[in-house]
């Protein structure tokens, strides 16, 4: 696949806007963005230089790829209402399965782009694992040229791994940053900053860059200690932070 | 304090070592070490060029400071076998109060590093908050003079908001930790590799550096996304993490 060729998002939100980015600087023409609020996919647009779009029924049908980055409960909605012919269409979610658009193309699949994305936040692209998926050999051919035109960390996953892989980073990633936003609350609520956590937040990721975080775990509960704990459970007024905080505990003891 | 002064440290973990490492860095002579277990105390006695010693009657008492770096519960353990004049004491424990070694010396307080030690990664020191308390102005000003020449990040913290910070830790380093060991588990069983997930790991703590953590929550339970919050319960086999995925995804929402 020729860069230059037509890529075309629909959705402008974090994910499509930092795909779009990426895919531009590679040199690839966002000739399309859809949104169904305009607002969004007029800022998106105008940052790629694209058509601004805010009904499906204006999708031009000659791009190459079509990247449906909505949420996810919304992409089958989408899926729907595409009828195309042989342009390859994938979706960019860990947790809807590639067949979601087997009526909207003969070709299709998923590009599934491992990293948490901000608008705002710009991000180097060539270092975010892509799963990629197509429904066909020659489509998983063409995901893979275009997915290491933006990555340098390409690879095929099917459905099923993909799935356990979103479950995992949501662990990772999502409650990871609950944690965080936990521990901001805690210093917030006693006038303190979460700026004295953040050296050791910084340390504990980088840590399991070289080992596996079960065996460089810290802290009171790995080391059984039963009077901080009790003590510490004690300071947590509200009752749904006493829960997680004696079943996480539980489970690093485990 | 001159450097050069003699410093004791009681204790050969994680903490005893890196703080042994960075005070001895910093031109302090380390005199002793003591551990209960004579190869803990004899590997970090030799890498400091220290004394190693298993009975805290061997303690010299010339010393000018006396690190408690033991586990949290054996502090007042220590604590009580220590009969120093006026030579100053500290532990260096987030979640134990000053108070537990006023009968160890007429000098005491707290030097609480906070970071997340492993024995055999090296630390920056310059970098990690150092919590201080003294029990006397003296005290406390010549803990802020010894605490800067290795750190750049001095605070002084009272017991009761030392005690807040640890619990905040807690959630940041410990359980965030072990959301990446989950996180782990479930990529082995399936024969996938936690490596997928590492720029995601980097970057959400790379996030938080200038975002407040709640405002950049991404994932399923940020979105309200029922669908694939029922089908991630449903892959979860072990009921632990069933209940840890529900409670974290409600507070996210919350």
């Amino acid at each position: 696949m020729k860069q230059e060729t037509k890529i075309i998002l629909i959705g402008a939100g974090n994910v499509a806007t930092q795909l779009g980015i990426a895919l531009s600087a590679a040199g690839y023409k966002i000739s399309q963005v859809y949104s169904k609020t305009k607002s969004s996919s007029s800022i998106l647009a105008k940052k790629l230089k694209a058509e601004s779009i805010n009904d499906l029924k204006k999708l031009d049908t000659d791009a190459a790829v079509y990247i449906i980055a909505v949420k996810d409960d919304a992409i089958a909605d989408v899926a729907k209402q595409l009828k195309l012919n042989d342009q390859i269409v994938v979706h960019t979610s860990g947790s809807i399965s590639m067949d979601v658009l087997k009526r909207s193309s003969k070709n299709y699949g998923v590009f599934y782009p491992l990293q948490t994305f901000t608008k705002d936040k710009k991000i180097n692209f060539k270092e975010i694992p892509v799963c990629i998926e197509g429904n066909n050999k020659s489509t998983s051919t063409t995901l893979q040229y275009f997915a290491k035109s933006i990555s340098s960390n390409v690879k095929e996953i099917s459905s099923d791994q993909r799935k356990v892989i979103h479950l995992a980073a949501v662990f990772a990633c999502n409650f990871s940053n609950h944690m965080y936003a936990i521990a901001d609350d805690i210093l917030k609520q006693n006038k303190l900053s979460l700026d004295l956590l953040k050296p050791l937040i910084a340390e504990t990721a980088e840590k399991i860059k070289t080992n596996s975080p079960a065996k460089v775990q810290t802290g009171p509960a790995v080391r059984g200690d039963q009077k901080v704990m009790e003590e510490q459970l004690k300071m947590l007024k509200n009752k749904e932070l006493k829960e997680m905080y004696k079943i996480i505990s539980k489970d690093i003891k485990a």
